[in-house]
């Protein structure tokens, strides 16, 4: 299908217009993200002014360049862009429009975006932006976001994909979790959205074998009807997770001016998030959570949540925390609590949340869960492991994660501390577990799989 | 007064019952941990069976050691405890308990804990614990955590002072805490309070000048008048948080078994809170971005907060945050958002949260920071500084700080990302400027030191 933005994401050749060998110039860094990060097609750079930039052969115009271009992405100031687009007419797929000026900045702006999207419309060209990052893509190693690696990692590959209106906030979010060593599939930061919207990025990561979740953080959407319909699309094959914001009347004023869009009543967002049959989630932090949840957990088969630790107050804070975010905790079966007393040292109090104490060792900590897990009393667990129990080893996340595969139950990791307990992180997410810094990062992770499990089942 | 517990907090000299050269005994932690954190007094490790620890002539009985002795820190099982206590009688004045297996293991323990108290009496020694941690004083520089340094970082010297009744709790928020370079005058982690409690601690604090702000996490309360008593006094003097824990069932039900302590109706302890001047707090995150506002910031002349940001998606998530806290937001008044029109690029919106964009200096962040301050719409303000724009420099945090002193107003840093922004926080820091890491934690902050501003205007 011509018309289609998959080439978006499998691009075989990129032209970037406005190449630049100034370094301060987001052309440069764009053209310098794109080989960094490894892409494996042909890189074009455009300006007449080079023979040369960053060790590519310079072309004058899209024009002399020989037979057609998969994606354009175009770093030039806003008012040239409507022009360059009509140029590539015929030429080019896909066009990223990185540069801001548009209906985001005043009147002025808003003609210029009205002529960008009859230009894309007379000339076929797909558009992504304006006013936007982009794309960072794991798969084919394609990356326009023009804040340098050194700035905001980049992630490993992995089965998540993120779209975002806000390209300050897929930034962000994509340093944070790529730090933390989230894998993700793509990101989209599509801005303005002047053509490509999210309901056609969701329809693609709908079929999209790469991509396991979805999460979208938004601002406002113009077509509600489209947006659920393509939603509740992608959300009937992989679970998504949507943020709004713009909720307050002070965050509605910000929006508004900040993507040109009106942020509209939060109400009408719930009603099609609901229709949708998308998890929904508030704000920055629930949507970090829910990612690191979303990238490695599937959904859980039931959303009651059992609580272990070995150090009583972080239980009791992540309790109070599920308990706010209404997820369920029943105590322990009857059955399975009497195999722990037998099996357990009596100090250990069987309960949920069950509390193991300074005395845990790496066999008692993965035996009490797995006796917990072993029927269908829980959906999924969080251990709350310290590391100040002396007995407790490294081989404690390989034991921990052990049981969540046989049990086959999502386990989240709460580790709150500092230095020392953020270097045994890693232990955690080699075994394919997500660690949590807080008791209610572990629980906002938990709620959005509990959504995630009552969507699906 | 001889009953008073100040001694706790400037002792010179300490025994420990109990010291052991084996590295796996938390007798053995104490005594390095007292000697490496620069305790000035005298050390005297206790045991019959050693001539020397830790470099230390080793005493066999308490009665041994020539004159009275400040401080003894007990580190034995909990069933020899009373008895050791009586030995002491006059020749000690104040007691730590650290041993467990007190009323939170059961009826044995109960018998015990009994015992305690009356040894306690009769002797006439004063008692922390058991069941607890202990002190870390960067006052006194003594230190019984029995958790390695290398395991849990201890804090700078500060104006916090922080109350636990959890030990991990204690252990953990100064782990996290310390790490972020948050300065702590004292901590007390006061466990099973078989005679020391919370109220007693609050009246050494509201009377002690190294402490400007004190935090409190508690699951429960024995006697609700002295303590609605002791902490109005200490709020009357200087801002007092208090974290309570065990609101839900589930939680309520950990919190009685972890210090055997029933943590009550939720309500009671809010109608309590009120009475004192409390600022009320909720669970680990609240407390965590409470002490590092408490911290660096005195309480401001009002809860309006002004959000200023360099990039749009993450000033809305904050207004929504600050939001959903109740926050107020009032626009920019109407002179100095003329002022700053005339003195700003026009793309820069000029609102509240206000977005300087990508394009922003140092120079800009801090002139409109200080017009927007500069009269009384605003008590405080939240600055994010994202990274990405090319022109921000290491300079930004002295200038925003500059802007803070001459306007004598809190300035919260709100700076969500990975590895490079975290490299960042130190930089603000040095300038006494508190590092958020996400909106949500900016606005918890905001919202604890808006209710110092309310309780002490």
């Amino acid at each position: 299908m011509e018309n289609s933005i998959d080439s978006f994401f499998q691009p075989h050749s990129i032209a970037l217009i406005g190449a630049s060998v100034q370094e301060e110039k987001i052309s440069n860094v764009i053209l310098k993200s794109l080989i960094q990060f490894g892409f494996k097609g042909k890189i074009y750079p455009i300006n007449p002014r080079y023979k040369e930039v960053e060790g590519l052969r310079c072309y004058p115009a899209i024009g002399s360049i020989r037979g057609k271009i998969d994606l354009a992405v175009y770093a030039i100031p806003a008012e040239r862009v409507p022009d360059a687009i009509k140029e590539a007419k015929g030429k080019v797929k896909g066009a990223i429009v990185v540069s801001g000026g548009f209906k985001e900045s005043g009147p002025k702006g808003m003609a210029l975006e009205k002529e960008l999207k009859s230009a894309a419309v007379s000339s076929g060209i797909r558009v992504i932006g304006p006013n936007c990052l982009g794309i960072v893509d794991t798969v084919s190693r394609m990356d326009t976001f023009f804040v340098p690696p050194g700035r905001a990692k980049r992630p490993p590959r992995g089965k998540l994909a993120i779209l975002s209106q806000s390209g300050s906030f897929a930034v962000t979010a994509m340093d944070e979790l790529a730090s933390q060593g989230i894998g993700i599939s793509r990101i989209v930061s599509y801005g303005n959205r002047a053509d490509v919207d999210e309901a056609e990025c969701l329809e693609f990561l709908a079929s999209d074998k790469e991509t396991g979740a979805v999460a979208l953080y938004m601002e406002s959407v113009e077509d509600g009807r489209r947006f659920v319909e393509a939603a509740g699309k992608c959300a009937a094959r992989k679970p998504v997770m949507a943020v709004k914001v713009g909720k307050a009347q002070a965050g509605m004023a910000a929006a508004a001016s900040h993507t040109g869009a009106l942020a509209g009543r939060y109400e009408l967002y719930r009603a099609a998030f609901r229709k949708a049959g998308l998890i929904e989630a508030d704000g920055y932090e629930e949507f970090i959570a829910g990612c690191k949840a979303l990238s490695t957990s599937g959904p859980p088969a039931s959303k009651r949540v059992f609580i272990i630790t070995d150090g009583g107050g972080i239980g009791v804070n992540i309790a109070d925390a599920c308990s706010r975010l209404n997820l369920e905790m029943p105590p322990i079966e009857k059955e399975a609590a009497d195999e722990l007393r037998a099996s357990l040292p009596s100090f250990f109090s069987v309960s949920n949340p069950m509390d193991l104490t300074g005395s845990v060792t790496d066999e008692l900590f993965g035996l009490a869960l797995e006796k917990a897990l072993q029927n269908d009393t829980y959906g999924l667990a969080i251990i709350a492991a310290l590391w100040g129990p002396p007995a407790l080893t490294d081989r404690l996340p390989a034991v921990i994660a052990g049981v969540g595969r046989r049990m086959k139950k999502p386990v989240l990791v709460c580790s709150p501390g500092g230095e020392f307990t953020r270097k045994k992180d890693a232990l955690f997410r080699r075994q394919g577990l997500p660690v949590f810094r807080t008791p209610e990062e572990a629980a906002r992770a938990a709620a959005v799989l509990a959504k995630a499990a009552s969507k699906l089942n």
